[in-house]
């Protein structure tokens, strides 16, 4: 893409009343607007990277028999008031059609998904079964400073397996921790596994937690297991739940998915049954996943950045490479460089974002694409001749190749 | 896809207060489920349909030029106050948070994009730009009997397009009716260019209507010239705008997309100006462009079903083959079958849904492909020995092939 037809431009300054990291770099290399506090709009480059993000997940989610679908965000009243919760989930988000009716906006599915399976569930044969959406999601969160971290309206895949027995669901239960771990790996996001208590959900669940200064939690990690547990279980046992280590240091971090065994806890509430072989009828058994992938995109910059910006990883970075040209005089060369580029590339998935733009000087060239934070910059110079330089965001070295060895180069990537 | 493990069933009833065709289908089939009066959920089938027909829009809308964005749902009062319409919209949801502030959801997009642009737009160099969004929408409908056509929560593009003056919006008004004839002719939708008067917008616009009994719109349509005027329009003047014909055609139909000149309208509310070459202040001249995705997916099964389901066109079909066995004793054969189309298919990007299940019969596995409507049906059974057999939903005619000649046709599609 060039960068002259790109709308958004970067910026010197962040708002002034946002003080999240995350937020600050993404407001000032364009990624996402803000709207009002807590609620953002993802620009092109922003919502390149969410996309990034979430087709990793949808991936992940297929290759774990996930089937995908997409619930209103528009919920009847009457299903909230099924499991209790149109009075008790403090951040819902309620309104009123003209004609009276009562709607909650979803903040989580318990209450669409469980009348949806009624619809299609009545035997063992019709079980396991794993849905998910990855959707838009609303809470009424009483404070919004963290960015992305927390938002009024935010990103989110949830997955919900349904069972025949608690014992195929702690087996699917155990895959899926497996199947978040894959997702973190190719994020190249480094994730904690954490004991929690179910809250309202369950005996013990687990969360996914980035550590980070701009966390809202505080886990207790055994070093050792390199799990953790978080606050509310620390204060029932002190130690390690695998190793039993009561050395366990206290971090800050950033809790980017939870999962859940809600058991029989809804099932019971809608009367969701199955019949067996010998047509006794019991309640599925069901778990639940979450996923915050607007908060995953938020977690990565908080982890991936320096004084000067963001350092995205490369699986999720809204393109492989920033091509500069600093001089009018190579136009042309830089031109057919990217020409080239995205002939050659294009099939190996590797984008190019070209800074064609002769407004701008080599100081803010550079520095907007620091701030940017595209893994790869090569820059097109008078000094630069037939060669093109070619320097990594997350290192100093810059090295000059031909433009055959810099082709070879990034395929490898 | 094997069918045995998709969760969703055929249904042989609608639910009773369902009257649109389009709803009835798309929930006997297993593409939507209803959660209440003018809201569904996507069902995987459902969602696949959904996917193709808004990547066609998304290919051609960054054909012409536009630029991706997701912007919010949440919106602040504060701006339906700038333009005016927090009292006048009557469909817009309003909603409050915890703390007390006003929330609009929402059903258009202009009260959050002028804000945005103020953000990147001073100078005439920053225009033209062109921005969308594939994203939900809502609105508070008082009758919702269509089905997709008309729901509380729906699937909207919006286009927005930015420019210095009249002259080069008109210009792109013009393209982008070209745009949108590409998007219908490449879902295999007939559509009707309509003159419509702007409404709350502008004096003059343009509908792209179906001819429909399902239609909610009434239009009069010129044979001549192959477009129409709307019913406000007809009321001041009887003859076709192209050619002065008078002899015009009253019809129903379904209003899919819309598109206006909103010129200096919200530009002036919001005060989005740039300055010329001169310095000189003007406001942001704009056009903004409307298509409704899932309500095109209502259009096209209303338009597209016979007395036993839908048929759907090839590029929106949520798969393009449906293979059909129906002998156990042709499983391994069939099985055989599924991998090698799946194998030699998928690169071209043929999907193939393979109902493998035992336990339907014969008759039933052809009325359920029948309702689901996928273009091309393969049949293995006993009679078929080593060929296949294949029909088009759209024909009558079955041919026997080998597998060769099968692949071969196939890949013509």
């Amino acid at each position: 893409m060039l960068q002259s037809e790109l709308f958004t431009k970067t910026k010197r300054e962040a708002p002034k009343d946002e003080e999240a990291i995350n937020a600050r770099l993404l407001i000032r290399a364009g990624f996402v607007d803000k709207l009002m506090a807590g609620v953002y709009t993802f620009l092109p480059l922003g919502l390149r990277v969410l996309k990034k993000i979430e087709n990793i997940v949808r991936e992940e989610m297929d290759k774990a028999g996930g089937q995908e679908i997409l619930m209103p965000a528009l919920q009847p009243k009457e299903n909230w008031e099924v499991t209790g919760r149109w009075k008790s989930f403090d951040a819902l988000f309620k309104l009123k059609t003209r004609s009276g009716a009562d709607y909650a906006l979803g903040p989580t599915h318990e209450e669409t998904i469980y009348p949806l399976l009624k619809h299609y569930v009545s035997s063992y044969k019709d079980l396991p079964t794993y849905l998910y959406q990855i959707q838009t999601k609303f809470r009424d969160e009483p404070r919004v400073k963290s960015g992305l971290l927390r938002s009024r309206e935010f990103r989110m895949k949830d997955l919900y397996s349904f069972h025949t027995d608690d014992k195929d669901r702690d087996k699917y239960y155990e895959t899926m921790k497996g199947v978040y771990f894959n997702v973190f790996k190719r994020i190249k996001l480094d994730v904690i596994k954490t004991e929690a208590s179910g809250g309202t959900f369950s005996q013990r669940s687990h969360e996914f937690q980035v550590i980070s200064e701009a966390g809202e939690d505080v886990i207790y990690i055994c070093k050792r297991c390199q799990i953790a547990v978080n606050e509310e279980i620390i204060e029932e046992q002190n130690v390690c739940p695998q190793c039993g280590n009561d050395n366990l240091e206290k971090e800050k971090a950033i809790e980017v998915g939870n999962i859940f065994p809600l058991k029989e806890k809804y099932a019971r509430d809608f009367r969701l049954t199955f019949k067996d072989k010998n047509s006794k009828e019991s309640l599925v058994s069901v778990g639940c996943y979450g996923l915050g992938t607007s908060r995953l995109m938020g977690a990565i910059v908080e982890v991936y950045h320096d004084e000067k910006g963001i350092i995205w990883p490369e699986p999720v970075a809204p393109f492989a490479v920033h091509l500069i040209n600093l001089s009018d005089k190579q136009q042309a060369t830089s031109n057919k460089l990217y020409n080239t580029l995205q002939k050659t590339l294009q099939k190996a998935g590797i984008e190019v974002l070209y800074d064609d733009r002769e407004s701008a000087s080599v100081g803010e060239k550079f520095a907007e694409a620091d701030l940017i934070g595209i893994p790869y910059r090569l820059v097109v110079s008078e000094k630069t001749g037939n060669k093109i330089e070619i320097k990594r965001r997350d290192e100093k070295k810059v090295k000059l190749v031909s433009e055959k060895e810099l082709i070879r180069l990034l395929k490898l990537t």
